[in-house]
């Protein structure tokens, strides 16, 4: 593609344009677990709907018995492998706003006192700035060239961050719409703020939540303290005992699938030159918590995990309330690796509550989201071209990386589609994202459109 | 006191009127423990002072740190034991309010089903509506009589439900106005709807908040899970740990001072035919969750007790969100009995706090309120007096119990001014306090005033 040095110089002269466009974007508060925002959840499709029909896709916002799923196709005008892009357009909750240092649907642009330009808003890093760099790239391609370097179909979700529940019926029912020869997709990270990454090994999850309980209301502990089950005592009794005391999750049969990390990837990472005290130290920390005798980089990228992502029950305001709560409840997620079974893992979680039930309590359970662990053949030709193409932009080879967080749009690719996902993004460490005060740097969002761009042209090449 | 009948006619003919006032009272939102509510519990001691200055008393609403004390004095006119009755004007928080059927200050008259008449209100029992039971009564006697039988003087604090900080000074500069022969409290329960009670026995109280730091951010538990210190595993862990497996309290040293139950003591609860699977019943449990092999009764009077009455951390919203949360923290409060020393309950919580924290992660400690268990010496000849002629009043006789709830104006009264204290309350155990729907029967109401009338003419007689 002898064009792409004016594609790339297109996207340097019409930074700022993006730039309005993704602020456009980042305003729509489209959280999507809380279904008070479920007006724009769908508002930020139509925004992308109407955006990709703007550079030439045939883009429709589908509904689904949750958020709208945006398809636009541009298939035409050009040959070579296709590839399917995936994004999401949903946000994470902004609670709690008090620590935002502004509303986080009100973008900004902030320089740092190292010079360095960020984005700041909810979404700005994950995904919303991220899915924006590729689209950016298809419209320079377009207006340079008039078409797209290869056959492309762009897929935006809006329930990424809530389960993803209508993504799964929605490949299924659309795949002959929807495959393609290989996946793009936008929503993992640098390396490091100088070397490109693509992610090939990804964590799966089972979110599971439980509500325990007890008296039919509310008691004074002075009156029935001891005498009445506290669902408090009944829940940090369960959530304790999720670890033992080398840091091992303890339900029965949890490590099953789990294989140690073969010697040649393990060398691999042990070249990657981790700091694990710079990795802690960044977040205010020193140990690592996790399975004693285990690197930091295999407790985030290859061993599953168990974490308690919201406890609550009884008086949380201030001062104090001598009550015995009716019910307690936590969120728990586990990070899967390898060949774990998320349903036998949310099983043996059910089955370690009940045991330490007392027999006049009740356990209720809810179940949020599962997917399966995946690692890419990385032997794929056209992950040599992304990988080639990315270290010519960057001026530095791209690493292949394992991931601790879960894109369960590539296991659902993969056994629905049969594709293999290229996972390029440029997110760094301190994007903050599912925080307060999520960021994405200016030079994130630069960089990636321009290493888009580069990425298509190379698949191009192979046509 | 010969003219009692003419007051107890009075007090009967005179009802509504009584309602009406108490109704005032408890449509001031005096919620003391949050500071929002703050001129609500400063217009509550005004209403009382001005209310006690329309029957005859030299009443004040005295400023302190925190919120108003009222001190009513009228000594004058009477002779005989001079008694100090103490109450208290604020109340319980009232979350969640989604489960209150009405506006908690909102009162109103309920029939139930079964004919029985019910004030529905935050406050009605605990502790507006028993305050009120012995106003009228003085209203009553000052009516008919033109005076009270006894030196009187009132004191209602506002602190009661939050931690009761500016009490123990103010009963200390005030001694010499405060002290008398005998006090009067009216914040505890009827035996059963047709037996009155005299509580000689109380625990006391350690309250104590913990909060857990880890990370200096919230962050995400796919990037950072097992690897960062997640301070909802330190604490479920902390709490779990604060029982061992046969329900006992595993503070070290928690049970110094704590014998076993005198069997003469024993014998009479035994007598008393408690109906633990009735008790339990009533709140829907049926198991006694207490320390292994000690009766319910037990448990709720003579025993020490561990209670969260609080937890809570990360994400507690609607669906689900993978944090790690930057904090999470807990309240426990401690009832206390015979010798046990709060502040050395407080030190051992503390230190079974920190034995448990990672080096990385840090306790942030705040105390709720202290006070040891007391026991009155029930061979005080007024003690027997009140104890006849409620007995008479009721037609059945009343017990000596102990209780299980915390009264820590019971031991400064004793420590400061040398009082012992004679605590007869018209409350049941189904009244709600502290809980949504809270209630007081109409006829708690009416036989509380007529109650008091009768102790004040007994007390009355020694002279």
């Amino acid at each position: 593609m002898d064009r792409l040095d004016e594609v790339l110089a297109h996207i340097d002269a019409n930074l700022d344009a993006a730039l309005q466009r993704l602020f456009a974007l980042l305003r729509i508060r489209s959280i999507s677990t809380d279904p008070a925002f479920a007006a724009e959840c769908r508002a930020a499709a139509e925004w992308h709907a109407a955006d990709l029909r703007g550079i030439g896709f045939d883009a429709t916002a589908h509904a689904t018995s949750g958020h709208p799923i945006v398809v636009g196709h541009a298939r035409e005008g050009s040959t070579g492998p296709s590839a399917l892009f995936y994004g999401h357009y949903d946000v994470q909750p902004v609670d709690p706003l008090a620590l935002w240092d502004h509303d986080p649907f009100e973008p900004r642009i902030e320089t740092r006192p190292d010079g360095t330009r960020i984005i700041r808003a909810r979404g700005a890093s994950d995904d919303k700035g991220q899915v924006m760099t590729f689209v950016e790239a298809c419209r320079a391609w377009k207006a340079v060239t008039g078409r797209l370097p290869i056959p492309l179909t762009i897929l935006l979700e809006g329930e990424e961050e809530s389960g993803g529940a209508s993504l799964p019926p929605f490949l299924e029912a659309q795949a002959d719409q929807l495959r393609a020869d290989i996946a793009l997709i936008c929503d993992t990270g640098l390396w490091d703020p100088a070397t490109p990454a693509i992610t090939t090994m990804l964590r799966g999850l089972c979110g599971e939540e439980v509500t325990i309980h007890a008296a039919n209301r509310d008691l004074h502990s002075g009156f029935y303290g001891s005498a009445a089950a506290n669902p408090n005592h009944v829940l940090a009794r369960i959530l304790a005992d999720l670890h033992d005391e080398t840091g091992r999750v303890a339900l029965p049969g949890f490590y099953d699938g789990v294989p140690e990390l073969p010697n040649a990837l393990r060398a691999q990472w042990d070249q990657l030159g981790f700091d694990e005290a710079a990795f802690l130290g960044a977040i205010g920390l020193s140990l690592p918590a996790g399975e004693r005798g285990r690197s930091t980089l295999e407790m985030i990228w290859s061993r599953p995990t168990c974490e308690i992502n919201g406890m609550g029950g009884g008086y949380q305001g201030e001062g104090f309330k001598t009550v015995i709560p009716a019910q307690a409840s936590a969120k728990v997620s586990f990070r899967l690796v390898f060949d774990q079974d998320p349903h036998a893992v949310r099983a043996a979680f059910r089955q370690h509550v009940l045991a330490r039930l007392p027999a006049d309590c009740r356990a209720e359970f809810k179940e949020h989201g599962s997917g399966r662990a995946i690692a890419f053949p990385v032997d794929n030709p056209l992950f040599a071209r992304a990988q080639q193409t990315l270290g010519a932009e960057w001026g530095r080879p791209a690493v292949f990386v394992g991931a601790g967080g879960s894109i369960p749009v590539t296991v659902a690719l993969k056994r629905t589609l049969g594709m293999d996902a290229i996972l390029a993004g440029f997110a760094l460490e301190d994007d903050r994202i599912h925080s307060p005060n999520e960021k994405y740097d200016l030079r994130s969002f630069h960089k990636g459109m321009r290493s888009w761009a580069c990425i298509l042209a190379a698949l191009a090449e192979g046509r």
